[in-house]
């Protein structure tokens, strides 16, 4: 059976935080999440299938990135997601086959920003297509999940999107809340730092349970809950960005208190969270929030996004701002990377 | 009535602290905690009486900071401050007296270190003098707490000292945990701000209580001071210093989500953490603490002091360092600054 597919999947940021699981491995949330889905922010993935010997397929698999000058072999704790992901998705078929893949991001890896999200969403599709497969958008986001992100169940759809949480696996699937032409905001990513992070957001998912606050962090989500659906339900920006703020440092709140400690943030992190705190008392309805690393995402209207850009950009700390908004999801690409 | 007393109390600094208030006025804690007294950052305090008309003695009180050119007019939330506290004192006796004080400290204002401690620790004690009175320690410290600064009530005793919470305020005075003899640590402060503070102490007190992790925060405080206890009892600096760093953490993760939240951190209380951290893994066994503050108190032993202070002088973002030790308590003196 030989195949080729290639898709194109956005990350997404998360207005509501996956922060702990049930199943750390099949990405089953603690909580229930929601995210904007982006648009620029994208992974590109192509997939070819070929036949392979019965007794171990998987072995003749392939990993590559594919860098501006060409291929390059991915770097070995990339590729073993990745592989372990392929193993999963060969269960889907009857015959032996063996994947070659090349992935690259829209984004710079070194920008800090989170790229397994959009990573195993395009992944997950490319891999389906060249199987000869047709998921529903609902079976693309439990295979997604499946790979360990569970980030990567959302950026399945386009727009404003929620992740139940678990225990019960099977309801762990995107569902969509709103569309990208509902409501255009707008992400203002400030980037201060492009280090590896110190703890990984998988670690961090399995420590974060230990925090002493965790429980009440729990408590407090179906109120949040209940004020995101509402803002966005409602294009209710003022009722949206002060919830999305809270959740933010709230992330980071229960990751200091845990056992031990994570800290994710640095001083650009303050700096920037700072310079957001000063937009608002100037007059700029902007909000900040973070994933579970220390840049800074910046949500607001698109008549804002401009002079929102500016004042980070002024920032010491901030090296770089990369703009965004909501997209529309994943799609299929005539253009192959192999 | 004419006397004339000066006194010289120092500042502490919480290993367990105090925040959030039962009675704010009467600085009664919700919980208890403790401190060790510093050496070398203190108030110096002169109070001298004189009978005063019985209809309002205190229209005649006069604030002074004793300034190296000389007297001074104290600012005027300052003067309200110690004006109210004197107004308590002079219940104290029949004689109807006004006051004239003037006060310095040791450490410069603008050093970002709390004051309020070390400063009501010698007001109280100038002043009882100066009325001919002599408070025990017991009574000074009662009589500390109601200048509304708790941590004033601590200062009245030297080494390590405990302050139970409210709610019996009766019951609220400094005890003895160790002496300054009995154990020698180091507190070396790194200075990285200035400013005053966006949110007062005062009114962090009251803020704190609205976070949703404050009664989770009350419900750890019994363990970490079984450990602090235990750690002093037994000199272990090795079972004090993880205790008192989350400690230090936890104040600022409870104000962080108080509503509105509270925002002490500034870029360089991020870099001097992460210092400290690193100073660890180093093999030298320093550990963090602050006060509702950006500033970082860095807590070690004797011989590590010298490597402290000069890896935090080379921290980009710290301004100034501080060093001091615990010291043996507040003291009269013959020098007057009147």
């Amino acid at each position: 059976m030989t195949g080729r597919a290639t898709a194109e999947a956005p990350a997404n940021i998360a207005f509501i935080k996956y922060w702990g699981a049930h199943d750390l491995g099949r990405g089953v949330p603690l909580n229930t999440s929601v995210s904007m889905t982006l648009d620029r922010c994208v992974s590109t993935c192509t997939v070819e299938t070929r036949p392979a010997k019965s007794d171990d397929p998987g072995s003749a698999d392939e990993v590559f990135l594919a860098e501006s000058d060409g291929l390059q072999p991915a770097p070995e704790a990339f590729a073993r997601r990745v592989l372990n992901h392929l193993d999963r998705l060969r269960c889907l078929v009857d015959d032996d086959v063996a994947f070659r893949v090349a992935t690259k991001n829209s984004f710079p890896a070194a920008a800090g920003m989170a790229s397994s999200a959009s990573g195993f969403a395009a992944l997950t599709l490319a891999t389906t297509r060249a199987l000869g497969l047709d998921p529903s958008r609902h079976e693309l986001s439990v295979l997604a999940r499946r790979s360990g992100s569970g980030s990567a169940a959302r950026s399945v759809l386009g727009g404003y999107v929620e992740l139940p949480g678990g225990p019960h696996e099977e309801d762990v699937y995107a569902r969509p809340l709103a569309s990208a032409e509902d409501w255009e905001l707008r992400d203002v990513v400030a980037v201060v730092a492009t280090e590896p992070k110190s703890v990984s957001s998988l670690e961090g998912h399995r420590r974060v349970r230990s925090s002493p606050y965790f429980r009440e962090r729990l408590a407090l989500l179906p109120g949040r809950l209940d004020a995101v659906r509402q803002a966005i339900e409602g294009r209710d920006f003022h009722l949206l960005g002060p919830v999305v703020e809270e959740e933010g440092i709230d992330l980071h709140l229960v990751a200091m208190s845990a056992i031990p400690p994570i800290f994710y943030w640095t001083p650009g992190t303050i700096e920037t969270l700072d310079g957001v705190r000063k937009l608002r008392r100037d007059g700029v309805e902007a909000y900040s929030t973070m994933d579970a690393g220390p840049n800074v995402h910046v949500i607001c209207r698109p008549a804002d996004e401009a002079q929102v850009a500016e004042r980070l950009t002024e920032l010491a700390s901030v090296q770089r701002v990369i703009r965004d908004g909501v997209g529309s999801g994943p799609r299929l690409c005539e253009d192959h990377l192999l």
